[in-house]
């Protein structure tokens, strides 16, 4: 008889939605994860004649499947969650939250302010994030405690200061930043200039040239509001799109949040400078924003993932809510049901996301190879019976609390909805604490 | 020492959402039940000198509030969750679901698909539906087991038939029905055509008739897609609500499903008749038909209320999510975020639900006297904290798996989550036979 060969972790008796280029789906799956990593997937009977291991987990008929990527967020804002709602985007950031940031966001804020998000996250399977916001360190430090991939970066705003002080400062910050998680296996760091609106032109081409020079992303948000775009035609006589690849920082390790005010020129330009972008359906419905031309991008190949932005403008960091929003915002936006399928809804949150992040060799589906970054859902519960596809579940019908099992990096982070890398109930109380503060 | 007054149940150490004309919110709450009726509520300090009981639920600093109100359903289409999506409304209604029902649909089918519903809706906090499909009389034997309160009617379609024959038919069945559920604590019995679409003149007349002299609700879709506002256009040279209305079927007792299409004209004739809407957000959405003009209805003071349509067009019943859609798709449709505030969405979901079915004075929010439906949340959660306003974090924030216990008519249908009045694990395994037929 054959010796088997040692696994660190076997899932099993699961539906394996791998995500692949085939989008192939094996029933009665099982996934072999060694390490950080999945070495084997195939049918349960044939892996357990293949492996063995001392941790399995019984997927129980669930569906099995690449944890989703949230790649646009700010996570420290969930502290700010509800504080000011129903209100214009301009009210909202100039008359409550920038000036409740400057009265309370310090390192404190941060940390637990992002550790209460990544329990979200985690809650509802998430394994990684983009994120944007300031100390984050704090953010960095939060997400390996607990586990999680992500993208960190400052947020670099100039329109209210010196800008060269800033420049330097932000500078200082991001190799400090570069420094600390240089071997972090979770945390990677990006350059994130706020807009086009809130950061000077000399500061946006200075931070494009250090993102280069580093081999770094460049995040920014873009045609979020008309105002934005008003605002910059206004000033130079063109849209923020066209001002940004005038001034030279649009290519294909840009990322570009939102995208709602797009025209047809605006799209010819990111898709040739192979700008990925990071659609956030429910931040601009709720902010009233409007809709951006997903259907439209997706059909001419620009690569478009999902980001639910801030808890204070979604108000939730659920992916699975979001893929929902996404698909059916685009429909009746478009008056045509068929466009921005669940399948292809399902890719946004998961293998675009990779690619976006530039780490589609590493996560974002299932395969050979790739880190084990993978959630369990239990469907035996009344809204996902009966399934007859897969996809639309996924979309129309899971929310994230029927996310069982999060699994990092090979790291088993939650098991049976018990987070098991932080203690969540000092996260809330920690919270509590800091909002109590707000609200006097 | 005063003698307590004997009490069934007591609700405490919980945020009492009352959802009264105040909208008054009591902090560290309780609520009294002595049979199927709230007998006072208050201070849990207060609540604890004046009564006794042997059932205490503890509210653990969660949420204390009415069950909510699904107004537009079709409980058995559950069934037919994720059967095909990403289509046309007509070619998904003509292709699939029409031809699906003529095979598979009968009164075993109904038991065990609205079986499936009420689980799902209970496990969201769904405590009231008003149901539009066939065989209704298993509809209501279900939802009495399940002890869910519910407005049922047979779903009346006279276009591909003989008319007369449909209206004798369903006449006998709804003879049945009031006959069946007279003294049923929690069913009453409405007359329901589809649609003027799929109904001729005469039958709806006949049926309007039939409503007026039995007292009882008129339900109809109305103006959902553009072709049906076209085609009746074209066939009566004017818009389907002034069609209803020239046939003299418009008045208080009737409700009008999705009103998506409706002209400034449409609207006064609504408002003029005193037509209650029931908004479909997310299956309008899904299914491309467009958006109804909440805000503008809401200004005239046109009574709306919230559906979630089948589950073959949504794909779930969860009124939360519902909530959610509603706020955000009227913001991001006006361009306006203030429009539909999140107190306003609540409303929606609770006392004009109770409004539009004419039971006000008996559910739809927590006062002295009224019916207990009521629903507990657990908010510490991590998606739910901290708090700033309540309003904010039950459309935007919460999801139907963070209702913890659910009370309908003074019974405890669930409590902790697991469902008293039922077995869900058999209403599973009897819906996923059923579906194995239709997918073969």
């Amino acid at each position: 008889m054959k010796q088997k060969e040692k696994a660190d972790i076997i899932i099993g008796n699961g539906v394996i939605l791998t995500v692949n280029n085939n989008d192939e789906i094996i029933n009665d799956g099982a996934v072999v994860i060694k390490k950080n990593k999945i070495i084997d997937l195939g049918k349960s009977s044939d892996i357990k004649n293949k492996y063995k291991t001392k941790k399995e987990i019984d997927a129980k008929n669930g569906v099995i499947m690449p944890g989703l990527i949230n790649t646009h967020t700010h996570l420290a804002m969930s502290i700010f969650r509800g504080l000011a709602d129903d209100l214009p985007l301009e009210k909202w950031l100039n008359e409550y939250i920038f000036p409740a940031e400057d009265k309370f966001v310090n390192e404190k804020f941060c940390y637990w302010g992002t550790k209460l998000s990544l329990a979200e996250m985690i809650f509802s399977g998430t394994t990684t994030f983009c994120d944007m916001y300031f100390f984050e360190k704090e953010t960095g430090r939060a997400a390996e405690e607990a586990g999680v991939r992500g993208i960190i970066g400052e947020g670099i705003v100039s329109a209210f200061g010196d800008e060269d002080k800033i420049f330097n400062n932000k500078t200082r910050l991001t190799k400090d930043l570069l420094k600390e998680f240089k071997n972090s296996p979770l945390i990677s760091i990006a350059i994130e200039p706020h807009s086009c609106y809130t950061c000077g032109k000399e500061i946006l081409i200075k931070f494009k040239e250090f993102a280069k020079e580093n081999n770094l992303l460049y995040i920014i948000h873009l045609a979020e509001t008309k105002k934005e775009v008003d605002e910059i035609k206004n000033k130079f006589g063109m849209s923020p799109v066209e001002y940004l690849d005038k001034i030279g920082v649009l290519d294909e390790m840009t990322l570009a949040a939102h995208c709602v005010w797009l025209d047809d020129k605006d799209i010819e330009i990111l898709k040739n400078r192979g700008v990925k972008v990071l659609h956030c359906p429910e931040s601009n419905m709720k902010l009233a924003s409007g809709v951006a031309p997903v259907y439209k991008l997706l059909k001419d190949n620009v690569v478009v993932s999902l980001g639910t932005d801030g808890s204070a403008s979604n108000n939730d960091l659920d992916i699975f809510s979001e893929m929902d929003s996404a698909a059916k915002l685009a429909k009746v936006s478009t008056l045509d049901s068929t466009v921005v399928s669940a399948k292809e809804t399902v890719r946004m949150a998961t293998i675009n996301g990779a690619k976006v992040l530039g780490m589609e060799n590493e996560i974002g589906s299932l395969e050979i190879g790739k880190k084990a970054d993978i959630i369990i859902l239990d469907f035996n519960r009344p809204h996902l019976v009966p399934v007859y596809d897969y996809y639309s579940h996924l979309v129309y019908s899971v929310s994230g609390s029927d996310v069982e099992t999060c699994i990092i990096d090979g790291k088993v982070v939650m098991e049976n909805r018990k987070i098991l890398t932080f203690n969540v109930e000092k996260t809330i109380k920690e919270v509590n604490k800091i909002a109590s503060k707000i609200s006097n």
